[in-house]
C-alpha cells in the first residue's frame, strides 16, 4: 500500500486553495478526510452512476454515515446522455427536496460525466453548495476533477452551459482503478501521456515520460505517483489560467483538435475520449516531425511508450480526410478561420500553438 | 442635464472591478459606452422584454450599431414568470444560434428580471460570457443591478438556481424612469429608503436620509446622486462580503424578513417587492422601538420621510398574524430555528442582526 499523497492546488485570483488527496484505499476513508471540509453532521448528496454504485458506493457511503453526516444519494443512468440540463433539474429537485442548504454539499462519486454534472449542480444551487470530487476513472482522476470546469451538454454544444468552479477538495483512490472496467482505465493512459509531452511548456519540469516509461511494464504500484504527476502539471496550467483568460490552458489541448474529428466523424460511438487523444497526439506528432520541428527520434520514442502502454496510435479505417478537416475547422479552438494546433516541437515535453499551418499540410497527415 | 458619473466598483477576492455609468440620457449612448468594454465589432445579444423594448429599445439598437455592434434582440414575456430555466433554454439555444462566443457578449435592458435571467445565461453560457446591465427601473438601478447575483426561480425556491456573477459595466440612465410607469418607481423608492436606514453600519457614513429629505419634493433632478449614494451603499457591502460568507451582505435585508412574508401570503399579486419592503421596514422600526433600543424620533422621522415620497406604511388590511409569523419562521433567513431581523437601533442609519427576538414580541408588531 502507497502512502498517502496531498497535493495543494492554488487558486491566486481568488486566494483559495484546495487539495487533492490521493491514496490507495481513500475510499473507504472519505467519511474522515470530509470531516476536514465539512461541517459536522452536514447532509452530503452523493451523485454517481449504477456501476460505480455498485463497485463502491456502500463502502463511500458507510464512511460517510460513521463520519456523522447525513447522506442522500441520487444516482444517474450511465454515459455522456445524463450530462443535461434535464438531468441538473432532476438533482436539483431532489437537492430541494432533501433540504440541501448552502452549508450542505454536493459529492461527485464517478467518472467525467458525474464530476462536470454534480459540480454544475453546485456551482448553481442557490448560487453555489460546497463541491467535493471523488473521481472513479483514470481520466477524471487525472483531469476533469482538477480546475473547476463543469458543465452539462446544451442541444449540440459539447459543455455549452457550465462554470468554473473549484471543488472543497478532490479524493483520489487510484487502487479503485483495479475494480472499474479496462477500456476506459486505458483510455485515461492517453491523456497521461499527453501530460509527459506538454510537461516542459507547462511546469518547466520534464519527468514524467521517463517515468512512464520506466514503469510501462506494471504501472499498478506507480499509479499515485503518476496520477500527483498529471494532477501537479494541470494545476500549473490552471493557476496561470483558471478561466481561459490567457491562452496557457490551450496546452492541454494536444492532440485534442485531431481527437475531436475523430470523435464526431464517428459519432462517438466508436472511440472513447482518451483513445481519440492518442491518435490525436500521433497525428500531432507527424506534423511536427513533417514541418522539421520535431526530431525523428522524439516521435518514435513516444511511439515505444504507447505500444508499451497498448495504446493504440491508428484511426478507424475509412475515414474520409476531407471531412476530418472539415470537422476540424469547426472545432470552437478555430481563431478567425484557421485551424489551431497544439504541435510538440524541439523534444519530448515542449509544445507550442500554432495557427498559421496551412490546411493542405493537415491534410497530408491525415 | 446632469453631468455623467462614474463609480468604480472593486472586487478584490478577484483582483477586478467594473464601473457603474450614472448618466441622464445614457441609453442613447449605449454604443459609445461599450467600445470601451467590448471587443470591436463584436456580437451583443441584447435580451428586454415587451414594454422596455417599446420605450427605448430602437434607442438602444441604434446606438449599439451605430458604434459597430452587431446587435440581436431577444424579448422575454413581462413579469416574473420569465426568470425559468425553461426560459434561459430559449436564450440558449438563440445564442447558440446566432453563434454567440466568448469574445460576444450578452447585454441585459430591463428591470431585475432582465437582469437576473441575462446575468445566469452570460455567466454559464461556455462557463461565462461578457456581461452588461442596463437597468431600467429604480430598482434595478439601485439594487439588483449591483452585487453579481444572478438566478432564475426554481420549482418553490426562488432564485433557487444561479452564480454569482459580476458585469463589466453597469449603465444606468435616471431620466429613463420618467418614461416608466409610476408604480415600480416608488415601490424602488423604498429600496432607497432602506439604504439611508442601513449607510451608517455599511460604510460609517450618514448623508443619504437627509438627502432624500431634502429634496422628496422634486426627486427627478436628484435622482443621479441618489443612485450613485445607493450604488455606492450597495457596492461597500458586496465588496466585503461578495458570495454571503461572512454575513454583512444580511443588512441589506432590512425589512425582508417582515416582506417575504407580506408577498408569500397575498401570493405575490397584490405588493410589489419595493412595497412590502416599506411595510417591512415600518414594523422593523416599530419592533426596534417596542425593544427601546429605537428612538421613537427616529422612528417618526422614517415615517415622516416615507409619507413624503408618498411610500405606503400600512400592509393589506386582514392578514392574519399568526400566518405571517409562520411565514417568516420558513424564511430562508432562519437561523437554527430561530427568526432572524436585521433591525435598526440608536439612530437612523444603524442596524444589527438580531436572532434572539422572541415570535411574542414580533407577534406583537404584525
Amino acid at each position: 500500500m502507497n502512502p498517502s499523497i496531498t497535493l495543494k492546488v492554488d487558486i491566486p485570483s481568488r486566494n483559495k486553495h484546495y487539495p487533492i488527496y490521493i491514496e490507495d484505499g481513500a475510499i473507504s476513508k472519505v467519511g474522515e478526510y470530509m470531516t476536514q471540509h465539512l461541517p459536522a453532521r452536514c447532509k452530503t448528496l452523493l451523485v454517481t452512476d449504477a456501476t460505480v454504485a455498485k463497485i463502491c458506493g456502500p463502502t463511500v457511503l458507510e464512511s460517510l454515515k460513521l463520519a456523522g453526516f447525513e447522506v442522500y444519494v441520487y444516482t444517474i443512468p450511465e454515459g455522456e446522455g445524463s450530462k443535461t440540463l434535464a438531468m441538473a433539474e432532476k438533482i436539483f429537485a431532489f437537492a430541494l427536496d432533501i433540504g440541501l442548504s448552502r452549508k450542505d454539499a454536493m459529492i461527485a462519486l464517478g467518472g467525467g460525466v458525474v464530476g462536470d454534472l454534480t459540480g454544475f449542480c453546485a456551482a448553481t444551487f442557490f448560487r453555489g453548495v460546497p463541491f467535493v470530487q471523488i473521481p472513479t476513472t483514470l481520466l477524471a482522476q487525472v483531469d476533469s476533477s482538477v480546475g473547476g470546469k463543469v458543465a452539462v451538454n446544451f442541444l449540440n454544444a459539447k459543455n455549452g452551459i457550465g462554470a468554473f468552479y473549484q471543488p472543497m477538495a478532490v479524493l483520489v483512490d487510484p487502487q479503485l482503478l483495479q475494480a472499474m472496467p479496462d477500456r476506459p482505465f486505458k483510455a485515461g493512459l492517453g491523456e497521461v501521456v499527453k501530460y509527459s509531452l506538454i510537461e516542459e511548456t507547462c511546469m518547466g519540469s520534464h519527468t514524467l515520460f521517463d517515468f512512464l516509461s520506466a514503469h510501462a511494464h506494471n504501472l499498478a504500484p506507480a499509479l499515485p505517483n503518476i496520477i500527483e504527476h498529471c494532477c501537479k502539471i494541470k494545476a500549473a496550467v490552471v493557476i496561470q489560467d483558471e478561466t481561459e483568460e490567457t491562452g496557457i490552458r490551450s496546452y492541454l489541448n494536444l492532440g485534442h483538435t485531431f481527437a475531436h474529428a475523430y470523435e464526431e466523424i464517428t459519432e462517438y460511438k466508436t472511440l472513447l475520449h482518451g483513445e481519440a487523444v492518442v491518435m490525436g497526439m500521433a497525428k500531432a506528432c507527424q506534423l511536427s516531425e513533417q514541418l522539421g520541428i520535431f526530431p525523428a527520434e522524439a516521435r518514435s520514442r513516444f511511439e515505444t511508450l504507447c505500444e508499451q502502454l497498448k495504446l493504440s496510435l491508428m484511426p478507424p479505417k475509412g475515414l474520409e480526410p476531407l471531412q476530418l478537416l472539415r470537422l476540424m475547422r469547426h472545432d470552437k479552438k478555430a481563431s478567425a478561420g484557421n485551424i489551431r494546433l497544439v504541435l510538440p516541437y524541439q523534444e519530448i515535453g515542449y509544445v507550442q500553438l500554432r495557427d498559421d499551418i496551412t490546411e493542405e499540410t493537415i491534410l497530408s497527415v491525415l
